[in-house]
């Protein structure tokens, strides 16, 4: 059975698109729960300017207070979206850097004022800045699946970025289907051609379960041999600006599902359950993940009648 | 591409758990709008007895009315618990009856009041009354991927089921994940298994997505040959008895995901949207089908910003 790599992004991705503003260390005990439970790796912020994003702009200190009281660097990953932002990352001490390229000109254009060509350039850089200074980095395409502003986004573009990043050695390679445009077969097709661009690439899966497709996507993914799986603590989020898009496949789902064929029965998906029923009190709303709901299939109390 | 049967069973699995008893007509605006919208069959009711599941108890009129002004009868399915239910359904003019048997003997049991083998022998004798009437028959096997009550089910009971419903001829064979325990790598094996033993079948899929595996658990299906999938407009429903149990893939998502790869594209999607919004309407409370919520990704309108 392949190796797994479960990526809890809920604390980016999720909180990025709160009103609230949640405090530090209500995001540090999130963290804590999910880290404890044994997701391998947490996405704990994105060092965009505060102005932009002010949810985010306690990474600084959120990654260092939580690397400062002994947890691994390397379970914490932080988005990265320019230069400036890279110094920040590698000064707050985290382990892993994220960073990524649009597929779609027009996207990238509207997020980082550059195209997809000259974004990439920048980008290339900066994640070998990263890589120098003795941090893991993953690369990611996003909008590789479709675009909000540009519809579908051809394949071509989406190797041509992969093809950017192994030439420059980096091998930890993630799709991102920033608006939720993904479909399975797509998905195979999609991660087949960039595992025969990229044959040494660890490759990731993020989906955002726009349409209803989030799960189905990952286990086209899991098809192809994707070994990193973005998610999100109890469905929390969606894209702050593609402002349609839903949130990340929620993580307990995920796990429970892979459990249920005997994948990653380390995970603590009880503990997983806990965390994701508070990030749900705290906004005080129905998240869309379904386990954190309805509890696991094991430990489901048995009803009193039985239908169709 | 294979060939591909979309079963609509809001009308029956959905309404018959609702506290509202929802008026004739509206039932019938909504079955002819599934109609208009390309949908090939509906299951407008369930023919069991009117003070167990009153929410049913229109299903003869509703389906006579249908008939009567001109639907095609092999568009309407109804599903079928005994023979006394078998006798109404003969009298109502629809031309697909549905039954079937649970493969855990508890749940068959608590439903019946027969065991699993005893059901079964009712079942085939009352399926082939059906198909002497020269109804179109489909047969399932409820608790295919696991029972609230009894935890997994072995596949040799789920098998046992279906050589009794090859040797006696009927060879529209469904498999219902009752309570929404599949996952997907299960469901490729079970329908690999079922395949083997019955290889002149029609296999037709059923899931309810308790557990957020539901689109996933199609695509499984999809791939191991399945012809038949049943969904639920907007996502309605869950199991009246086994209370936990979420409702079935929504339609619209269904379809939507399905023409993304050019599938079934003769479906008027627009018009499913319509529908489903009107069961939303009519309940007043948010449907877990995404795309109503959406819209499908072609008419999107583009955000003003872009983000990752």
């Amino acid at each position: 059975m392949q190796r797994i790599v479960l990526h809890e992004v809920g604390p980016r991705d999720g909180l990025q698109v709160e009103k609230a503003i949640v405090p530090t260390g209500q995001k540090e005990a999130w963290i804590r729960g999910l880290l404890a439970a044994g997701i391998d790796l947490v996405q704990a912020g994105s060092f965009v300017h505060p102005e932009k994003i002010p949810q985010m702009a306690d990474s600084d200190a959120l990654i260092r207070g939580l690397v400062d009281s002994g947890v691994a660097p390397g379970r914490l990953s932080g988005l990265v979206l320019n230069e400036k932002g890279l110094d920040r990352a590698l000064a707050s001490g985290v382990g892993m850097v994220c960073m990524g390229v649009s597929a779609s000109d027009t996207h990238s254009r509207k997020n980082t004022g550059m195209g997809t060509d000259e974004a990439t350039v920048r980008i290339v850089q900066a994640a070998r800045k990263a890589v120098e200074a003795g941090r893991e980095v993953q690369v990611s395409v996003q909008s590789a699946f479709g675009c909000g502003f540009e519809g579908p986004v051809p394949a071509e573009r989406v190797l041509s970025i992969v093809r950017a990043y192994t030439e420059a050695g980096l091998t930890h390679i993630s799709l991102a289907d920033t608006a939720g445009h993904a479909w399975p077969e797509q998905v195979e097709r999609l991660y087949a051609a960039v595992a025969k661009a990229a044959p040494e690439a660890d490759l990731a899966c993020h989906f955002h379960d726009t349409y209803g497709t989030g799960m189905a996507n990952v286990y086209a993914a899991l098809r192809t041999g994707v070994t990193s799986f973005d998610s999100s603590f109890a469905g929390l989020g969606g894209c702050p600006f593609t402002k349609v898009a839903a949130g990340n496949v929620a993580t307990e789902d995920l796990v429970h599902a892979f459990q249920r064929e005997g994948r990653r029965t380390d995970i603590d998906l009880a503990q997983l359950i806990v965390v994701a029923r508070s990030v749900a009190a705290f906004f005080g709303r129905e998240m869309p993940g379904r386990v954190q709901k309805t509890g696991p299939v094991a430990s489901k109390p048995a009803p009193v009648e039985a239908g169709r």
